[in-house]
């Protein structure tokens, strides 16, 4: 099929199926998936309101006005994170985490390839901020790599990350959540189940594979313990008090392949008891697994005293904890149903008092295929289907009740995975905008080829009717979000030269027996090490003599302290390009394989005599 | 300093110059470069009009509505080009072009790797499209790396890259444009004169330095000819018929230091004699430098058939050609000048029957440091003028008739550099929309840190008054940019299996006896390849085995043929992640050099069993 000659203005192009048609072709192709399930009657669907039809807020900021809310997105595949303006939906900053950034000079830098360690991708699902007292506390964001198992922190005082942990014996590790009531523990649910060690041993046992769930040390970004667990675990939450982790788990049955994956009707929400795993740990009850010195414990089966496995239908993908701290809902994925677990009876359960299924206090049914749920401050939860493709809102009291709790499906565009509302995390839910992430843009944006863009759509909460307002835009993917009003983030505009960060570059030069800040050139054999500093629009060094085959470590210090007045540092056919902000010092070290005259320059347009901010790299 | 600890929802902070303040800054910091120049005085500023002031085009399109213009933007030091729908300035697409982008895999997969050869940074300064009789024909774009002199093609049916040319004995490529009147050639700028060859000769005599002006076929994308210059050569434009390519060139005084480069009052717009340069190729009167087998021209000194140097004040910065193609403006940079210069009177001053500088038909004023200039379809010019931070607008034929041209000063927020108008480089220029790529945003987004987003703003022309109506944020740096009907783009939306593009993968599966769409895993020797189908939810192979120290290649077609349903490929720990669109095929070739069981996964979110699509690489 090949439709690159008909007018992409066509609104309804004649070789696409009709909305309706588009919708159900994911519903056919899972139809042995998901069974007989049922979506739920009666419901009028609200079509995406257009700016003309209805009252609703505009999502446009005018000119030189500032957006409301910061968002924090986590960027799928792309391996970055993003820091956007909400409403406008305007992406304020692509902070590189397990990415290389070309700009900014992220996987060039010495700094940051020190925390990659010659990697430079990844896959960051799920981004969350510190929380102190159950809201955010605008300190860091934490975000994993589903490719690699690791764990990022980015510092919010310049959005920027400062710390990459590798998560020993995980792979796939999926949800992650930090404490709610301080910053302590982030909990990192690993979903691929492999040999452990995974050395070669039992490579064709899948019986033998195990799934972990990790705790890293939220300050010190050190892992401090594993738990071994059955199943897949998919995403991850806390509740507000510190007592409980928790995860989905699909695949109870420990499969390998698809067909053995979906067999169970009933999978887990895995609940972590968090005291006593930190008891057993001091107590020394721990083993270790390989090389690594991390204490495990053995939280399989169902009589151990660190986990609870509460039996929810099938295959749960997202748990959610409302912001009140009671419940924590489990959307079913291939159930049309969310489960609402009591996050009060959970100790009973563990006690033995009651049974693990005894928690869940209701099972309305959503729509064909949930996902995941975001809430209002008015006690509305948001819950993204997959398949039918809407955002349902249900009233969690009613659905509790016994009532039918389903208030409104809204109609997005299309595939909506992750959600999440305003303030939705925190015990400061604020009920007025929500995100829907959609996986598929289809015909919503002028056609760019066969890697279509996303499409992230901004819903207005604030009425009693959810109102679609935005279609925004995205570089694949926009996996999770977080939206947080703006008065919490703080970001420092210029560095502090006094800064931690810049050890590493004190470090090189004075190992070099020069001072950042110096401007001088030196040799020890056949490392150079050139320092200089930068002031629009002039580098201090304009010539860097070098021979044939040196290494070349440059420390540059931009010493202007005018805000945004960035440089940056280009080898002309070095493949070395690299941002430096005003006050902030970085370093970049790289071989000269030939001779000749290279001229570096600055890349970030600084001044009107910008282009003659340069200097020539003469290797003889 | 630090301004961490204030409200970042202050709209006038206290530790922050005044407006007024703020634009002063890099004025004073120019002085002696600029020199006395003054301001055109007596042009009301009109300040960026808010939504709620007064009648306008409103930029945002309505959920579901398409947007008009497509935009082609190159990303500058991000090494991407970005491809915007216009008028709501959304990021429909990034093409990554020099660096390496983790959701599509560029970079990573061996289709990329061979067109970046091992370098994954790029300075990506002017995008341009191919043109036909004078306005864009929707085929391809070009775009040049300043970093390591490279020029890149865009083909449009599936908005990737899929050429990149080295440009021999260049640095700093900076200025492309293609011919006008037809696909042809594409005319590249090497702005930093450097020894030819650059082999380690004549490190120390600058005097011998050369920078070369190069023709590259558009269609085969090999070099055809180069014409060494005097001076460093900046931005670039064709005539529209086909006989001239030009130059604006900025140090004239051959310095390699700034006050060198600044000492001459008046530098060059240089022009290219299309005809006489090919003449005289064909004749072989070419020299060749080094190794390379390129035709070089010497078109240094007066005296010459190839080029033409018009003396323009100084430090001239961009150079335009109006869509009657009677004109090309050249801005002044240092100079608060406009010239004017008669693309007609250029063949006389070739053949000697005028000076060089009697093409120049007016120079008015338009401001403090002019580096740009768009155009309308009623004789108006727009120029960027970075140190006044505004865009003039004034009209051409007043300006050559000696009056006064200026019509209005629009401030920007701030320091503007590019500057484009909707179909501005085309005959079918439309008058509606203009663009100012702004380098400095201080103050107009929430803050995010020492680095800032940058502004894009968008200015409705289509009225008697230029009005600014949105702030747009862009990742750094919005380097260029081109607005183009929506008509004259028709992407394709599935790929054709049969596209050349394939023949890489179709050869590595023919060198290990398999073909593409197969499913099956052969070794030879130490290579094992893996080829593969995809169909959501599910690879065609479930376990791929592999033995410590391997080299393995993956071969995977996406055999869906939905729209927009993309897989991909990742295997957990082996930093390689791919994506694959519908009907496209792409290989990925990478060591193993651990023992165990490492799951591969789609990134690309397809399906509600996405989760459950993956397989085993079981290595022994």
């Amino acid at each position: 099929m090949s439709d690159g000659d008909r007018d992409p203005q066509d609104s309804k192009p004649d070789n696409e199926a009709s909305d309706a048609d588009r919708r159900d072709f994911l519903k056919l192709t899972l139809a042995t998936g998901v069974g007989a399930a049922s979506a739920v009657a009666g419901i009028a669907h609200v079509r995406g309101a257009k700016a003309a039809d209805v009252e609703h807020k505009t999502p446009h900021v005018p000119p030189g006005e500032l957006d409301d809310y910061y968002g924090l997105w986590s960027g799928g595949q792309s391996g970055e994170v993003r820091i956007m303006g909400i409403p406008s939906m305007r992406v304020l900053k692509r902070i590189p985490v397990f990415n290389k950034d070309a700009a900014y000079g992220w996987g060039t830098t010495n700094f940051s390839k020190k925390l990659l360690k010659g990697k430079d991708s990844g896959d960051t699902h799920h981004a969350h901020m510190s929380y102190s007292n159950g809201t955010y506390d605008g300190k860091y964001a934490f975000v994993n790599d589903k490719a690699q198992a690791r764990l990022a922190r980015i510092r919010l005082d310049y959005m920027e990350v400062d710390a990459i942990t590798s998560l020993p014996h995980c792979q796939g590790t999926h949800g992650i959540f930090p404490s709610r009531n301080k910053i302590d523990g982030v909990y990192c649910n690993s979903e691929y189940r492999i040999p452990i060690p995974n050395d070669g041993r039992d490579l064709e046992n899948p019986e033998k594979y195990v799934a972990l769930h990790t705790c890293v040390d939220a300050e010190s970004m050190e892992v401090r313990w594993q738990v071994m667990v059955d199943g897949n675990l998919d995403l991850c939450a806390t509740d507000y008090d510190g007592r409980y982790s928790m995860a989905c788990s699909y695949n109870s049955e420990g499969g390998v392949v698809i067909g053995e994956m979906m067999a169970a009707d009933r999978d887990y929400l895995t609940i972590f008891n968090l005291a006593e795993i930190e008891k057993a740990v001091k107590a020394g009850k721990g083993t270790t697994i390989g090389d690594s010195k991390i204490p495990v414990l053995d939280g399989r089966g169902e009589k151990n005293p660190y986990t609870l496995y509460i039996p929810v239908p099938k295959s749960p993908h997202g748990v959610n904890v409302d912001p009140t701290g009671k419940y924590a809902i489990c959307s079913g994925k291939l159930s049309p149903t969310c489960s609402v677990v009591s996050i009060d009876k959970i100790a009973d359960a563990f006690a033995g008092k009651i049974k693990p299924r005894d928690c869940v206090l209701a099972e309305p049914e959503v729509g064909l295929g949930p996902l995941h749920t975001a809430f209002d401050n008015r006690g509305n939860a948001y819950t993204s289907i997959f398949i039918d493709s809407v955002v349902t809102k249900w009233n969690i009291a009613k659905a509790i009740a016994g009532e039918n709790p389903v208030i409104q499906k809204l109609d997005i565009n299309y595939q909506v995975g992750h959600i999440n509302a305003s303030m939705s995390e925190t015990k400061e839910a604020d009920g007025q905008w929500v995100i829907s992430l959609n996986k598929f843009s289809k015909d919503r944006f002028l056609p760019v080829g066969p890697f279509h863009a996303e499409n992230e759509q901004l819903i207005d909460i604030s009425g009693s009717e959810m109102k679609l307002v935005h279609d925004g835009a995205a570089h694949p993917e926009p996996h999770d979000a977080l939206i947080v009003r703006r008065d919490i983030i703080r970001p420092r505009k210029i560095w502090d030269p006094k800064d931690g960060k810049f050890a590493l570059e004190h470090a090189l030069a004075k190992k070099a027996g020069v001072a950042v800040g110096d401007t001088k050139v030196v040799r020890n054999g056949n490392k150079v090490t050139a320092v200089m500093i930068s002031v629009a629009p002039a580098y201090s060094l304009t010539e860097i003599h070098a021979k044939q085959g040196d290494e070349v470590t440059v420390i540059i210090s931009n010493r202007d302290n005018v805000e945004d007045l960035c440089h940056g540092f280009c080898v002309s056919h070095h493949d070395v390009s690299v941002g430096v902000a005003p006050q902030e010092t970085v370093s970049v070290t790289f071989e000269v394989p030939n001779k000749g005259v290279f001229w570096y320059y600055c890349p970030w347009f600084c001044h009107a005599l910008h282009l003659e901010m340069r200097g020539r790299l003469i290797v003889s």
